[in-house]
């Protein structure tokens, strides 16, 4: 397939749609991003990479980190995790308290920020750190060794970051976080400062597409476990949106409040797009847009 | 592939689930059951059918009728039905009224009850019929023309049927039903007893599996409708267990309370399990090991 | 205590909010009336009343008929009635269905219309009837024989009856509600319709300032039954701002979103306010306002 | 009236009910008390106190305090208090947080442990100091010098606080909390960890019984402010039991999870119950029954 004829008609189709939306307001850094660019890249198995407009752009990446955690999590510490960690949509916001306390402390799925907290603090308890292990990861799979956090992000993070330390304390509450909350912290916000462009994020999750190989041919997955973690985006990756996630584009996927996005279509390539004008559930509009017209376009959706 | 080795096995592998799980015992009908039936049915989209154990036993299909409905319902009505009812997995147990209120009477999707009352009442709208429209659907889709509602099943649904009457009653509320409450509920609860066999439901679903093509290959969905219904069945199809689903199974599926399961594998095939032992969702217990065998053995999942 | 001074007082200075607000205008009947209104009423204990502005002009009852069913339910079938219905606030809109699903069919009180439906349920299979048991005593304790139900509200509140229609179904599938839906609607819709003045029900209400005796003295509820629907009444009586009336006026009260608030000094004397303007929680505007002012001029609170 | 008598009546007439229900477990020195224990004194409003049992007995107030630092919030503040706070009863758990997500981070009232934080916050914001300001006004008012914080008690609540920082936090999301966390849980639990007996308590809610005055007569809060008080505790002061303890007992309440209770009769009295073991809700066994046995022995009850 041309894939570089496929970004440029994506790039044509959606330009009305760049701009859209409203970057993240809760931290200055995000809220002060240029929203008139978008950047689009697509891997495919073999680590070809295609891209377009400002795809080799760093951004914030935030929640799209989510899914190496929990990748990351599950190859070394096995099932277990789902003992701590449900796989089910939320229906919710993703920073909400309600559904956790009707569940006891347990979140829906790792890709809210109480499931991500939880697998954070499982790598913690596993290694002994979480976001250098994440680093270390992301640097090896995008081939980028300047990979770095964004300690002004970070930092950012921890000032407006009230909520998750809200949702930290009440996991604990129930017993469902093992290391101190301001460690675990300290990590998740770290993790999510991470800045990296569309390029290095399409490289960086090609495993997903590769039923579990690592860029260097190792295995970091079972093809069982890659399938389970595509399964998870797509119920679960795009927040409360998930269902039309799937309806419009039908590909795996995470967002970030950073204005990107992942997706993955199994056994061909990987894509990411961003954009950081946001919809109402914090997901890229154009990015949406474009993954959507990926699908019409190539017909490679998973339905 | 030799879909009959693959069943054999399958068989072979979920003997110790069946009789597993308890059947629904809400209506008496559904309660004497035996639990230890099980039949399974792959149907290719040539129309080839394989059939495994209890696939000829007609069963009642309950909310697997659902899709059919919703395929009618936007092949008849078109988009305007998705102002009526969203496509979000509603993450509550299938007959809830909680998200309803706080969602001011919009189902979360159309496989929940108050989702799937919200098309019918669009059917009755369109055709001035509801369960007579899908029964001559089916009977055309499987090539059965004996199918036929349970007059018994579908009285004993509206003896017990308060929990729908009142999710019916509360939408009206909202506006959300143009027609009579009592027509919809019988209308309603006709669809649920129309009784099939996993052969005749394999084959009524392959224009899930064929992009939208109906048996008679002309067009019932376009090739984009069909793949979100597929969506919406991945995210949404098994009540509040669709991510449990997606991640053990990974193919588009519905279940009903009779204990069928029907999946899809677009492009290639559909697939019906039923075995009337449940989980506490719901879901038929042996249903989901055997399409979970069957998506390891074939490496058919769409992830 | 000069009450009739009382009286002169209060209506000066509310003056400026009586029209205030908005009347209920879920049916036309109600919608229709004129906002200008205002009357109240005080009964003594003895019996003696005294009036001011349209007192003597009778509104619809509404949800202030359901002090009075509660008291003849406790009367004629002791407290079984509490297994099927709670005494806690509900912190919920009075029409809300979400409490009671996650409290599986037990309305929280009496006074939201879940509880009084159950309540209307208990009246029906005690007497077989519930509507004609109300209204006999109503015109035996005002001593207006000429009480009556008003049927064109009774078929309005029918009409656009489906959000109690759902109440009622929904606690039928929880087994909480013993006779026919329909038959149990007609009862309470005729409750509800019921028209009396302030003066009506003032009087109709001492029995709960007379420690349970009624107009001709004999006893209907014992003394501590009667402090008991008192304390019901002050922590449910006016919608989810219960607490608030108790903060403002500290007495138990009973509102309907026909404008009118009954309310009891025990010992002392009833109270009646009607002024169709409501709050957005259904309570007349100014009659808080006058009930306020009473409790102020006289330090009649219970507190 | 012959309060001794009264007392010494009560005694007897509960005798069964002691130690009953189980002593509070969330932190040591709670779950260690002797559940056998039992006091109860009354304080007239001239001072005159009666005691029974374990009535000089120091115990934990724990959120009896809760009613103090209201009143000194808004004697010290004012009205504004009640932009941040409501006034409603919760219907829920006292530590949930799934109402303040509903409700934008405004606590219901300031008895459930959300409200009582911001309570805190106030004092804080108005004295430079919470808990010694808290202190100082109950040795007042006790007239007993002696009484001071219980470090272990506070150390403890600290420790197992992870419910209570997750509310802080979540408050502080919303922008409700203007001290830092940590400062504010310090003091919020060095108030709770107060040790004082039933005489102690008795003598030092009397100014809730004397409309406003304080042990030496200069004036707290004005007869209306008084008076709602009263109204806060009886709708809201024994957490989700407030509509049971109001239509049992009768009197505004207030209960700790260290097993005492206070209440008050306006213009008469104040009485304090302490015994351990606590019902499901969290309130005294024993000690509601020994309030119900008061206000049926007495008549004193509101209504």
């Amino acid at each position: 397939m041309d894939y570089q004829a496929v970004l440029e008609q994506i790039v044509q189709d959606i330009a009305p749609q760049v701009g859209g939306g409203r970057p993240a307001e809760y931290i200055p850094v995000l809220a002060s991003v240029d929203p008139s660019l978008f950047g689009m890249a697509i891997a495919e198995v073999d680590g070809t990479v295609h891209g377009i407009g400002d795809w080799q752009r760093p951004f914030s990446t935030q929640s799209i980190t989510k899914v190496f955690t929990l990748a990351l999590a599950l190859a070394q510490g096995g099932d277990g995790l789902w003992a701590r960690v449900g796989r089910e949509p939320s229906g919710n916001p993703f920073n909400s308290l309600v559904q956790l306390e009707y569940e006891n402390g347990i979140p829906r799925n790792p890709f809210i920020n109480a499931g991500a907290l939880v697998v954070t603090d499982q790598l913690l308890t596993l290694n002994g750190d979480a976001s250098n292990e994440l680093l270390g990861f992301l640097r090896q799979e995008s081939g980028n060794p300047r990979l770095g956090f964004d300690a002004q992000v970070a930092r950012s993070e921890s000032e407006f970051g009230d909520r998750n330390a809200a949702l930290a304390h009440f996991m604990a509450s129930y017993g469902n976080i093992a290391n101190p909350v301001p460690t675990l912290l300290e990590h998740y916000f770290r993790q999510c400062s991470i800045e990296m462009s569309c390029g290095d994020l399409a490289l960086a999750c090609r495993f997903l597409a590769r039923h579990g190989l690592r860029a260097d041919n190792t295995r970091l997955l079972t093809r069982s476990e890659a399938k389970q973690i595509n399964a998870v985006m797509l119920t679960c990756g795009t927040y409360d949106a998930a269902g039309e996630f799937a309806y419009r584009v039908g590909l795996p996927g995470k967002s970030g409040v950073g204005g990107g996005i992942v997706a993955v279509v199994p056994g061909h390539c990987t894509l990411c797009v961003w954009s950081p004008g946001l919809d109402a559930r914090g997901n890229s509009v154009a990015g949406v847009a474009a993954l959507d017209r990926f699908t019409t376009l190539t017909g490679l959706s998973v339905f």
